[in-house]
């Protein structure tokens, strides 16, 4: 077994590996802090979707109409979608990317822009910012992850 | 090729690695399951989204009264959105943590505890039972994602 | 690290994972298109959700009356959604299948049928063909995961 494991660490001794591993935890952690944002949201607009939500806050009538939606609460839940719908793609992609032999300092290039972009495109979403800052972020972060994909196709393609 | 193949042997072998593969296939199919409790209210409740869909269940204008939400149907959809946004950053974190080298024990300790908290969220998201059953367990499990990410960081970093 | 870059080449170099690699860069890309398409709808259909992005596209009243749900949007938006709910399964279980050593033939069976199957449904779902097109694609993606997460669990179970 311990012969196994020192394969395992090799992997992620492996330094673009690592890279992959410390930006995908970081734009992870930051997708994890959308629920967060909803939560906050949602305790200070009184603004809940589940009735036995509402009765943590509030009792009978006051429950009642706090069961409702709120642009605020509904934008961040737009933001934690996108996330979910370009992170979802970067997690498959950038970890075959990583295993495809990129330069070091290539896949750091690549994993760094596409964390950025995520990071503005949460901040465009979220304050707003005139667009457009959200659609450019969005298409940074997206494009990155296209030239990865092709990256890993011109590697490993096996139909 | 077959050297290849016991080097991918070898990682399939690792006790750690068989945990993270064994709890997250577990909880990927907990989620999968989702899918057929959609289905199975939006059936029962007649209670559908898309036109063609109704034409299955019921002709002309009894058709299309089915053409509309239901309360059950949404519950389990908000379940499935919540798997989603708590089971990937898991399926992410959880594979480099797994290939940080942690200890066994300490590795199935994690894995046990967001498995078992994400089926306790399910039952409480579905039955539904009184909040903070539903918030707890959804809890329980981002603490743990976010000590999976920890150890990652510490062990892998690279800016 | 060259000898680490090694062994990180020789498991690209594997052709069953090589293959996973493939369709689910494949896969991954479709799923991405969704986006655009949903942008195309959005812009054609003026038919917005943020109120920063009507004001590109006109304004004071004109813009506050794009604002507004179209059912070509709402399809796209749900086709994508599916995407998600079955594809992030596949990602999961598809990777660990791979490292499961699988005959290269039968894995390649699995990989096809479930990319096909998600094409054909993304058709179903936005031309939209009548039923049971999108049933019967969805449900053939769902079966080959789960035959997929059977035979992981069977190789790797460690509970």
């Amino acid at each position: 077994r311990s012969v196994e494991m020192a394969k395992l660490t090799q992997l992620i001794d492996n330094e673009v590996f690592r890279a992959y591993a410390t930006y995908t935890v970081i734009i992870l952690l930051k997708m994890m802090l959308m629920s967060l944002i909803t939560a906050y949201f949602r305790i200070t607009r009184k603004a809940f979707v589940n009735p036995e939500d509402t009765a943590v806050f509030g009792k009978g009538e006051s429950a009642k109409k706090n069961l409702r939606t709120d642009p605020d609460v509904e934008r961040v839940r737009r933001g934690h979608l996108n996330d979910l719908e370009n992170i979802v793609p970067f997690l498959g992609i950038g970890l075959l990317y990583a295993l495809s032999g990129p330069e070091l300092s290539t896949a750091l290039l690549h994993f760094r822009i596409f964390a950025g972009a995520r990071i503005v495109h949460t901040f465009a979403y979220l304050i707003p910012l005139p667009q457009p800052s959200r659609g450019l972020s969005w298409a940074v972060g997206y494009a990155v992850t296209i030239l990865m994909a092709y990256k890993v196709l011109k590697t490993a393609l096996y139909l």
